[in-house]
């Protein structure tokens, strides 16, 4: 007998979270899933590890095939903590999400569920992040569920290039409006915050972050953005090695 | 008469950190200073930002071309905060660090010093982070000064190219031992973890994060790595777009 597929299963919007359960659900017909994700939302949460604490672990659900443990720590230790303790062996596959709301463009830098998938593809795990734009607790993840179930099953099937993870970005429609799935580049674009000012009742001043998303070449075809608001649903493929090969002649150049 | 250029800058170890004060001192040669640090250690914070609660921010110190705030957030949040509400305008160089410890190869990923240097980035303001492989609080900073300052003057004279940012590492070494400046790129390796495993007062299992880096290409001699390990400071140039794009065709071909 064919030996079972091992899936690891995280996010960044916690243990509760909907578009988590949705996700595991999506995998399990493809094998054993062990979910690992954090007790506490962690949106916002980037890459981020946890240094100066110990981190808990405990276990939620168990049953054939299956089993679900939550962590007092951010995506990446969630991460860290299965590869390293929970899991006994490599996964054939790490998938982080869903998550409730975007992921595309520079979104990526801040995204506990982005963090999480790249934390797997630099351990040498096939690793995909999904996100629906729609950031309601309560969200319909049927189409992303899904894209995600084509998309895993290409992965399982084909591997993915060493150091290369995807980020799948769903836009927020019904199953049988996507247009397609869209493999596509990163946008060029950053948030434009208008943080809001307002001051304590002893007299310090306190910010809010707030923002909207801008889009620096909104025309552009092959973009993510693009993609999403033409109702596909995107795929990017993200390297882990950060170097922009094109600028190191221009830099020694420079005679440093 | 010319306009003193404005310099921003901040780290992740915080705003009483001795590698904060030397990269303060650096740059102050070359313009006015605003320091915006977090008033707390963020190591390991990579590119996190606080999204559910505020965030508040005091004056520290104030002086002619210079003042400094602390910022009770992330070192994303800190570069944030200084764009839209303190600086008024926007800065000619941002400069992260001087880190108390490396951020070479993939730690960068992990790296609150260097997700405040992507996050100017992002925001088209040319940005560097400095780490010193050095974490010992008051570690000897005279050989990153020297060295941040001859990069700083090019960055100013020069500009960086668009959406590419410095990765600056310096050997833990004194000046007269540095052999030189080396461009690089971003070392293949990984930090292998082997957490401590424990068990608290009430009987339940909690893990301390400890590891070892592990270099997958040792003999490499265009890394940062091997720059570092040679006494070399190493520069990696970074790309905020992280997509792969010798991928594309690849998953194209899968029909999704």
């Amino acid at each position: 007998m064919k030996k079972k597929k091992l899936i690891l299963v995280t996010n960044d919007d916690g243990i509760h979270a909907k578009g988590l359960k949705a996700l595991a659900e999506t995998v399990k017909p493809f094998g054993r899933v062990v979910v690992v994700a954090p007790a506490c939302p962690q949106s916002g949460m980037s890459h981020a590890i946890t240094v100066v604490k110990p981190i808990e672990i405990e276990k939620v659900e168990e049953e054939e095939d299956f089993v679900s443990y939550k962590c007092y720590g951010t995506p990446v230790d969630c991460v860290k903590i299965a590869l390293n303790q929970l899991l006994g062996q490599k996964p054939d596959l790490l998938v982080s999400g869903i998550n409730h709301g975007s992921n595309s463009s520079s979104s990526v830098f801040y995204s506990g569920t982005m963090g999480a998938a790249i934390e797997g593809c630099i351990n040498d795990v096939p690793s995909i992040g999904f996100s629906l734009l729609d950031l309601h607790p309560d969200a319909d993840f049927s189409a992303s569920q899904y894209s995600a179930s084509r998309i895993i099953s290409k992965v399982l099937a084909n591997g993915l290039p060493k150091s290369i993870c995807l980020n799948v970005n769903v836009p927020p429609v019904s199953k049988s409006e996507i247009a397609g799935i869209k493999i596509a580049r990163q946008t060029k674009g950053l948030w434009k915050e208008e943080f809001d000012k307002r001051t304590d009742t002893l007299g310090r001043d306190y910010y809010w972050l707030t923002g909207n998303f801008h889009n620096d070449e909104p025309d552009a075809r092959d973009t993510d953005e693009w993609a999403l608001k033409n109702n596909y649903v995107s795929v990017v493929p993200l390297r882990v090695d950060m170097t922009c090969y094109n600028t190191l002649d221009l830099i020694k150049n420079w005679e440093l």
